[in-house]
Order: C-alpha cells, then structure tokens, then sequence
C-alpha cells in the first residue's frame, strides 16, 4: 500500500535538497549516490541515464530508499522507502530540464553528455519516516 | 581487503557534515538514517544507543554504506561501502562527547536520555568513491 508524503516532508522534498539514493548491489549489498529529485502527488520522481549503475540496481530490484535532509537545518530530514514503479526514457529530457531549473536556475541541463539516454525513476512510496521536526 | 580514504574525502569527513547511513533490514531492504560521523585513521566512527533500528541491523548484517556531502557543495560528497568490525559501549560515552563538540560546540553531548546506553560503532571501508571534486 503506498504511503502519503506530509506537507513538511513535502516541503523539503520541494525544496532543492539534495536527495540520497540507496539501492541495493546484486550481492545485496547497498549502492549509495546523490540526485535531484522532485514529487508529482506522492510519488517521488528521479533521473538518470541509461547504463549507470543505480538504475541498474533497482531495474534488477525494485526496492529503493531516499533520504532528503533539509540543508538549512540538517536534523529534519525525511526517509522514504519504496519501489520504483516506472523507468522510461519518455519526458526523461523535459524532466531532467525541471530538475536543473529547480538546482541551477537555468532552463536547460547543461551537463548533458553526448550520446546520452536520459531516464525518469518513478518512487512509489511504502513507508515515510519525517524526523527531526 | 580495506579500502583508504583519500585526504579530500578525509576533510569532507573531519568537517561537521553529516553522515547518510543505509544498513540493511532483515528483509534485505535498506534503512536509511542520519548520524554524525569522525575518522580515526581509515575507519569511520559512528555512535548511536543500544535499541535502536539501525545498529540491530548492522549487528545482524555488518554491512554499511555511508555517505558524506559536504554541506557547502553537495555536488562533491563521498560514498563508502564497508563493514561494522565493532560495536562497543567502551569509550562510547567519551565518543558522543566528542561528537556533541564537532557538530555543536559543546562539551557534553545535550540530548542524552535517561538510561541510554551509548554505543561506538566502527567502521571498516571496502570502498570509497569521492565524486564532484
């Protein structure tokens, strides 16, 4: 059953925190790496590009955990546990654009490699920890 | 075979970032939390008290992954996948001190709760990345 996102938590997931993404490796062990994000209704949207390594990860198993901590004051933070219940390369390039207006304030992702295939993550949530409030 | 830290990564860690760790539940999926951190040599410190999620986790499975951004650009942080090899009350209480200085300035660690029993809990790296630098 997915899980609600409160208005606080909301708020700093709106905010441009930085998200932490924790996956899990094929020995089971946990990947960890930092990403934009942003959160459509309660579903939490990621991006990447095909070929890196977390995307890999929870495209072999679903299962996914993020942790956004307010940068202004660090012990309220928000921990999200989920799946990831879409990878898709459609609107991946308009979201990445989303993404690095709401981080860089500027209309278009300029890091963008040659040859890259942008992908959307989309997180459904099961469980959400908001501490430090 | 353990893994050192580079004296970039060290300095990210040595500041009073916090450290995002992700220990795995019994079901294999990752808990994530935050927690102040130190180094001593090439292992991470890390302390919490005895009950909570995350230590049973890694009591259970001792594999760790912790992340550190630097708080003044998160674009740079490290990632370090590894083990617990100890979890000790020895010095325990000294270490959180400890801690309570670096992340606050004081001398004593203000939030201890009555009955608490403090627990250190040391790091081992098998991998470190150091990315954004």
């Amino acid at each position: 059953m997915a899980a609600s996102i409160g208005d606080r938590a909301r708020e700093i997931i709106e905010a441009p925190n930085f998200c932490h993404v924790s996956t899990l490796r094929s020995d089971g062990s946990v990947h960890a790496t930092l990403v934009w994000a942003d959160i459509d209704g309660d579903r939490i949207l990621l991006n990447s590009a095909q070929g890196r390594d977390w995307p890999a990860n929870v495209a072999r198993d679903p299962r996914i955990t993020l942790t956004v901590a307010d940068s202004e004051n660090p012990y309220e933070f928000v921990s999200i546990r989920g799946r990831v219940v879409e990878i898709t390369t459609e609107g991946a390039d308009e979201h990445i654009d989303a993404l690095a207006k709401k981080y860089l304030g500027v209309d278009t992702y300029p890091m963008r490699a040659e040859g890259e295939v942008r992908i959307k993550l989309v997180v459904e949530p099961d469980h959400v920890v908001h501490r430090g409030a």
